[in-house]
C-alpha cells in the first residue's frame, strides 16, 4: 500500500475531511490526497507546523512530557490534525469546523503501522 | 461565580484531568485550581504556549482561516487542551493519558459564558 492509499483510505472515511498529507519534519510533501480544492493550504499549513512543532517538543521537553502524539487547532472555518507517525514524519487532515474529529483522530491512530510498513 | 470556581467544576468532572488555569495572553495567570501536583507544570506549559499562540494565530493568518478557537496537544505522558475565552484570555488544562478528552472539550465550550458574564 503506497503512502497515498493510506492518506486516501484516511480522508474518504472521515466526514467532513477535505485533504490529508504525509510530511517530513523538514517540511517537505511525502505524499498527498484531497477532495476539494483545500491541499494547497493543507500543505501551508503544514509547513508552517513544522516550525511550530519544534517549539512545542522543546517546550515539552521542559517538563520531561514524553514525545508529542498529536496535536490539534480548531478555528472557526477548520480544524486541522497532526498525528505523528515517527521522529521524521507525520499525517495531517483538514476537516470543515463540524467534520467528525473523533473518528479522524481514531484512523489516523490506526493508519499508523500502515505508514511504518511503508518507511 | 469566580474563575477558580468555574475552573475547579471543569476540572472536577473530567475523568483523569489534573489541573485547570485561566491565563491571559501575555503569560499571566488569572486563576488556577488543582487536584494533584501537576499546576506548576501546567503554568509553565500554558506561558510556553502563548509564545507558541502567537505563530499559530499568524501560520492561520495566512490561510484567513478565522480565530483559534482550540489547541490540543498529546503526548506519552499528558494531554494538554487549550479554549480561548476571548482575544485576551484562556482556559486550559492537563489531562492523563486516558483522561476524557472529548468531555474536557464539552465542558470547557460551555464554561465559556460563564467566564464572560465575570470578565
Amino acid at each position: 500500500m503506497v503512502f497515498e492509499d493510506i492518506i486516501k483510505d484516511i480522508v474518504d472515511n472521515i466526514s467532513g475531511c477535505c485533504s490529508g498529507i504525509m510530511m517530513g519534519v523538514d517540511g517537505v510533501m511525502v505524499g498527498s490526497y484531497h477532495k476539494s480544492e483545500t491541499l494547497e493550504d493543507l500543505n501551508i499549513l503544514s509547513i508552517e507546523f513544522t516550525k511550530i512543532l519544534k517549539e512545542i517538543k522543546s517546550s515539552l521537553e521542559l517538563l520531561k512530557a514524553g514525545d508529542v502524539q498529536e496535536i490539534a487547532v480548531k478555528t472557526e472555518t477548520m480544524m486541522y490534525l497532526i498525528k505523528m507517525i515517527s521522529d521524521e514524519y507525520f499525517v495531517a487532515v483538514l476537516l470543515e469546523p463540524l467534520g467528525n474529529f473523533g473518528k479522524a483522530r481514531y484512523l489516523m491512530k490506526k493508519s499508523i503501522p500502515s505508514f511504518h510498513s511503508e518507511l
